[in-house]
């Protein structure tokens, strides 16, 4: 994988591998990348915290990771998850953080 | 939207309209979210050639823009495409960039 092109980080979306509803987007650097393949749980590095963090350590809705896919230049992954705990993915509450077409926020 | 985090950038996952297959994930300033949505195809800001691209403006596979998702932090967003073309969206030939499992590049 190749971390240099965002000072160390890398997109990675999220899936929901039964319905394909792509549910959040977060970053990873290499050891995010790392604890998500030893645990089997996504784990990303939180830019505003600047740490890691499980996501649903506190929550308990953690993403369970099913298969990782790369892209042709080695730079994004594509997780493709099973939702844990109540299932939504969302701080809102919201089952996916994209609740909203771009339309809708604007005025 | 926010485009601070990244300098100036935010991730745009270009989804399947149809089959919800994620097919790339590029990036966006805003003029390219802006030409995105004027023109109806999907156009990014090259990191490496430091310009904008309409995806497709040489292949001829564009990606008509049928919807536009944002996430609850206003800092990435989910264009849901009709492919264009030949249908390939990856450089490689592929229908997606990510063809490949990850554990498939690591030797």
């Amino acid at each position: 994988m190749d971390f240099s092109k965002l000072d160390g980080l890398i997109p990675a979306v999220i899936q929901d591998a039964d319905t394909s509803e792509v549910l959040m987007v977060g970053f990873m650097n290499e050891q995010a990348l790392a604890d998500t393949r030893r645990t089997g749980y996504a784990t990303f590095f939180s830019r505003s915290r600047n740490r890691l963090w499980m996501k649903g350590e506190t929550s308990g809705n953690r993403l369970q990771v099913l298969d990782v896919l790369v892209d042709c230049d080695e730079d994004t992954v594509v997780l493709k998850v099973k939702r844990l705990g109540d299932g939504n993915v969302c701080h809102t509450g919201e089952r996916s953080c994209f609740y909203r077409r771009l339309s809708e926020i604007e005025r």
